[in-house]
């Protein structure tokens, strides 16, 4: 049973009431709370020692990653983060400047998107740190984009580069909070994700939750130059098309529009963020799962994005 | 160096923003988030394997237990609970009824409160389980109470009897949410927390947030069965009121208010809730920290409540 599988297990029968829009199964839920104009987004996320960070990891890129994570959530659903809390479960012989340190780079990032930390719980957890993230945040209404809204002719856009990401950029990405507003107040998005189990899993819980299916155009696919060196290692080396489909971490935001607004799309954000790439990598199609087509000609898909855990 | 020093150190400079009406240092965080009407509490808490539960505790209590603390804080602000997300933390060879049973155990505890569970996250802790609950809440503007309101003269009151919790009350407890919104309707409470360190720990942290003392009068201090079963237990055994002074995890309401209401709210409260004690155990003074006063005199008491984790 994979984490994915455990997850529809186990949110199968799960409470709600009347102030739930959407409950388990995107990237945050969405709550209608009472205010006039907004609706709220709520979202939790973890990171463990020697999954997410090792010992050799600056404690101030732990806070930072603890908290980029879930702002990277809050960024695909179009919203504005709003307010955070942590809990820090540390061993019992710990170092409180260590403690102090992820504090500070989880701050800075804070700061840097007016993120209130609005309460610290710490917990004993003897043999490894961990550091949980909830997240609140809101999205004006009418302009929260889900993953169930892709349609059949949509074109697929990816932002940045992809792949390779444990290089390095895992500790210090860029959560797309001001592109995905930027994309919502000027265009009407379809569908929306942020890459964090790699783009093929990734869209494929887009195209899950829309019952379609999409071909990816693979030359299109914008790869980072780390993925395009670690392909050079050898026999044993992963491709960097597969990296680019398959590795965790990516952090950036993948969505759908409507064909027709994608020449549109590609021109205005070239004008707004003429440094960050948007690529438009295939289209959405009625069925058949994710196709990959290159110059071989077309063929399914099925590697696995990446599972953060796996059980028999 | 211990829990609250750790809390301390850590939440110094946090970042803060306009939503927050009460940030880091209370039961909950209290927000402001645009709703006409209503101000939003806002806590995380976790539960460790070895710490809160133990291989033998029934996986549903578990699951009950995380949330029912942290509807215990939103009973501490006279709050409504309203939605959940859970973090589970489980090894890589985990028993998925094991996860199950946790969440029917969480699912039907929230569903006797209304309480909407919008997320489930799984991740990989690989020595021990753990689960982090977040729960979003609601007060009306107005009503809500904070650690920091108590005045001098104030009666000081208890809901329930003290010590002994981990006998097994600590799995089965009642968040006092109907009883803190009765009374917040009916009464001008001025400070309120609810008992997860121990009556004389947490009446400290009233007590230091309202910049005040207080005097207990012992034998006014309601003991369990439990706590005094156990201290029939021979010479090591815990003197029952010490018990009640020092146990953990109660999870009842210790609340002030002015001690010209006491005896009003004493009678009504006995009406409205003739099946749970309430008892007067004392009165708030201008200083001193917290005396005890019994047969023998008064005197001054510096025992610890309880304290999740301490290090030198």
């Amino acid at each position: 049973m994979n984490e994915f599988e455990l997850i529809a297990r186990l949110t199968r029968t799960l409470p709600t009431n009347k102030s739930v829009v959407v409950g388990p199964g995107d990237d945050c839920a969405v709550l209608d709370l009472g205010a006039p104009d907004r609706l709220f987004l709520f979202k939790t996320d973890a990171v463990v020692a020697g999954i997410h960070f090792t010992p050799d990891t600056p404690p101030e890129k732990i806070g930072r990653k603890a908290l980029a994570r879930a702002l990277s959530d809050i960024a695909a659903m179009a919203g504005t983060p709003e307010s955070a809390l942590v809990t820090l479960g540390l061993p019992r012989e710990f170092d409180p400047d260590w403690a102090e340190k992820v504090y500070a780079g989880l701050g800075k990032l804070a700061r840097q998107f007016n993120v209130a930390v609005v309460g610290g719980e710490t917990t004993t957890s003897p043999e490894r740190s961990f550091l949980n993230i909830a997240l609140l945040g809101h999205v004006p209404r009418g302009k929260c984009v889900l993953r169930s809204g892709a349609e059949v002719g949509d074109a697929i856009f990816v932002t940045g580069e992809l792949g390779g990401s444990l290089a390095g950029r895992h500790l210090d990405f860029e959560p797309r909070l001001a592109e995905a507003r930027w994309l919502t107040e000027h265009f009407q998005l379809h569908a929306m994700i942020d890459l964090s189990d790699g783009l093929a899993g990734d869209l494929r819980h887009i195209l899950q939750a829309s019952k379609v299916g999409a071909e990816l155009l693979g030359p299109s696919i914008p790869i980072t130059k780390e993925a395009k060196k670690a392909a050079k290692g050898g026999d044993t080396a992963k491709p960097a098309l597969l990296a680019a489909l398959t590795d965790g971490e990516d952090f950036e935001l993948l969505f759908t529009v409507a064909g027709k607004a994608a020449v549109p799309l590609l021109d205005a954000w070239k004008k707004q963020f003429p440094d960050l790439p948007l690529t438009c990598i295939g289209k959405i199609k009625a069925e058949g799962g994710l196709i990959l087509r290159d110059k071989n000609g077309a063929r399914r898909f099925d590697g696995p994005g990446y599972t953060h855990f796996a059980t028999s």
